[in-house]
């Protein structure tokens, strides 16, 4: 799947592009950060994931002839072309010089906080806008969702939503992002060959409806697939179906071989896991996993749990797939400073319509994760590398002056690691790895409390503006409000 | 975008093949539908999407070495390759001999009624399951959306969710589908380039922070952009920020040129969209209009035109890219019967357990939709092909055996239309414009009584079985039950 990232993007970005060229201030050096608003399905974190989608696209960002011929045919009104022939010719020859950072995948991360930092010239950070959002957003949506869902099913979740993703690379990265989150295994073939994943399938309903009966189609697959042979049992009657994996099983074992294990897709799932374990066990098929499918997300796996089904594998598709609950995650990529050519100190900006949330904040931003003695995480600190960290070391909420905690003698972490450097890619094939970001999830969430991991309404890490910071982001608003 | 789309698929549609071929069935014919259960957004339509990537598929479908190679390395175990060589060689060779027929793009289609049918190899119409459906579901879902959204809309309606839209390819093919479903124009260039689409699009916030002030931002905006600008004026006032614009507007004037439009983004839209409406009015700028965005969908958009603003564009992102109220349509692709090689007659197939609303429909199906004679529909009848149609021309409720209509006599039209033929696309260039569908789209929706559009519990078309077809699947799944 080769994309052109110079062309997936908003059409303002490029017309916004030449506005930067014709008023030559397409060189101003710029500062913009990713980060989102809030807490992904009510829960207490977030996963980080795109990053290596990102780096995929520095990599490749050219406009090619055939780009540039089309945005020469793209009206502003029947009598002008919308770009003229110069800024064109600028594009064809402009090749990515930003410096970007950012948290690696896996990584848990909270509201308000950069996950990506892009500066340099105006233009290329504003070229890269949409498409890193794209990325961003998706990734980290549905790898936390995936970590949601594989801390309640306790035992391996297979991602096998590609039917109904939202298209055909929707698909592709969401699978890789199940996996960054937690899952065991994708059914997707294309992210399992592209990516390395794991993949994991076995058969579907018309196997069963293929074969004359039940019993037949079992029999035909376990000798196909001995080592590897899950049997779906609901396509007529869910028990007679166990009986029947159970008839095979039983065959299979007499041969040296064992069933691995059921799959229910339909139907009161506890239910039947209850009933069809009955069923093995008294066949004496014990080691024949249960796993369960259909429609599945951390509650409907929770409440599975809670009636005491055991459960020794899932399936699950559509709701991960395109986080169903709550489909996109509403990052947004907001400039912080920007220097015009020559100068050395930053100039401040800020947007300051709408909501007090949607108030952006000015600099040139990284993070500290500071950590308590026992390794648990005691808040994170959003801080100007420029100006640095006043030596108390305090945080203030950004959306409540009064609300702080001094975080200083702790130990701390930086956040925000190199990227791109004069748009080169300088991350490692470890630091790309989609099973490395995987571990990294595990042992970042080991870093949060129980408390701030509960599904609903959990306790939350704090997460502020460094003192001085908020101090100084308060005055530039206060004079853009006219406030003395 | 070039997708490898043998390889976007579930592996248990690989593994399930490979049993068909160590079977020896891997012949037998095959015929599966593809259909949606229930009604997309709670309304009364959904407008049908997708058949041009489905052609791109058929097109494309191909085993290429790499992916060969990468089948080969996955395990069944550690001493066993999943997939036998002699099976991927037969991969190899495969080149696709289905039929497929398909309702054209821009159809307004209703549950429980075949979108495609796929006739052929049981085991190539299985490995076309899992792409055909991502496809169909996710661009009639965006699709269906945007036709909710524009109807709410009444002034034209630009798609522009890109940045929150679930991974890149995602984003290209809903901003291809929100144009089917009636949007004016998207901001993505890709899709733009790739479809033909009308690309639309000014600035962001971001422009208006690079410059000293806002006036200056708008003037040079306008110096660039003198045929089509339209300024964002919520930076960081919007009554501020329409007087900016009207002081602009007014020079444009001067110059010979128009103001399009002042954009709000943020805060309370009714009621700026009538603060901008009378400062404008009030400067003489009539001729200017004023585009309201900021997560719209059809609800949000119908209360503010409810309350009496006037908007003449708007611009929607992520409720529409991402369908944020209901992210999947849940199609699925069932089985329908088979034919062994050699035989005329086919088999008729049916699955049975989970719910009643998931029973599938046997036999090789098609759609006749009746119409009144004041040309509105009158209801679709699902009909077997090989069986053809019962004189009374009644259909029957799939759920509810007493709930019958008789159609006789009414004129109808046959909804599917050949879109490959042994495995050759036979579509017309013409028949998969996306522009051309939105034509048809709106020329569907002019069939539909104003009830059956509602926004919410719509007045819905009859959709049944014809009657001989729904006698027939009731004999089958009472043989399977042991029903006498």
């Amino acid at each position: 799947m080769n994309i052109d990232y110079a062309m997936l993007t908003d059409l303002y970005q490029l017309t916004q592009a030449q506005g930067y060229w014709d008023h030559d201030v397409q060189d101003t050096e710029a500062c913009f950060h990713m980060y989102f608003r809030s807490w992904p399905f009510s829960g207490g974190y977030a996963i980080a994931c795109g990053t290596d989608q990102v780096a995929e696209m520095v990599e490749g960002y050219r406009f090619s002839d055939e780009a540039l011929s089309y945005l020469a045919s793209v009206r502003a009104s029947a009598a002008r072309p919308l770009f003229s022939q110069s800024f064109l010719d600028y594009l064809s020859d402009l090749r990515l010089s930003v410096d970007v950072d950012a948290v690696r995948e896996g990584t848990v991360v909270f509201p308000n906080e950069p996950l990506v930092r892009v500066r340099g010239s105006i233009l290329e950070c504003q070229l890269l806008e949409t498409a890193l959002l794209n990325c961003m957003n998706f990734e980290t949506l549905i790898a936390t969702k995936a970590a949601r869902v594989c801390r309640a099913a306790g035992s391996p979740v297979s991602e096998f939503g590609l039917r109904r993703a939202q298209g055909p690379a929707g698909g592709v990265w969401a699978s890789r992002a199940a996996i960054v989150g937690g899952c065991a295994s994708t059914s997707n073939v294309l992210a399992g060959q592209r990516f390395g994943l794991p993949v994991a399938g076995t058969h579907a309903h018309s196997w069963v409806m293929s074969f004359p009966d039940e019993l037949t189609a079992f029999r035909a697959y376990a000798a196909s697939f001995p080592d590897n042979c899950v049997l779906l049992v609901d396509t007529y009657d869910v028990d007679q179906g166990v009986r029947n994996a159970a008839t095979v099983g039983l065959e299979m074992r007499a041969r040296g071989e064992r069933l691995k294990g059921v799959r229910i897709d339909s139907g009161d799932l506890a239910w039947h896991a209850k009933s069809a374990r009955m069923i093995l066990d008294e066949a004496g098929l014990t080691d024949c996993g249960i796993i369960l499918s259909n429609d599945l997300d951390e509650h409907t796996i929770k409440s599975i749990r809670d009636e005491g089904a055991q459960v020794d594998g899932w399936g699950v598709g559509t709701k991960l797939a395109c986080a169903y609950d709550q489909p996109t995650l509403g990052g947004v990529y907001k400039l912080g400073a920007t220097r015009a050519p020559g100068d050395t100190a930053w100039r401040d900006h800020v947007k300051i319509t709408g909501s007090a949330q949607k108030m952006t904040t000015p600099g040139v931003l990284d993070v500290r994760r500071y950590y308590y003695e026992n390794g648990l995480v005691a808040g994170d600190m959003v801080f100007d590398v420029n100006s640095g960290v006043d030596d108390s070391e305090t945080i203030v909420d950004p959306f409540d002056a009064l609300r702080r905690k001094r975080l200083h003698g702790l130990s701390y972490e930086v956040l925000l690691h190199p990227l791109a450097r004069k748009g080169q890619v300088v991350l490692t094939a470890q630091e790309r790895s989609a099973l490395a970001a995987r571990d990294r999830a595990q042992e970042g969430l080991a870093t949060l409390d129980e408390s701030q991991k509960r599904m609903l309404n959990p306790h939350t890490c704090p997460v502020g503006l460094e003192k001085s910071l908020f101090d100084r982001r308060q005055d530039l608003v206060a004079r853009l409000r006219g406030i003395d």
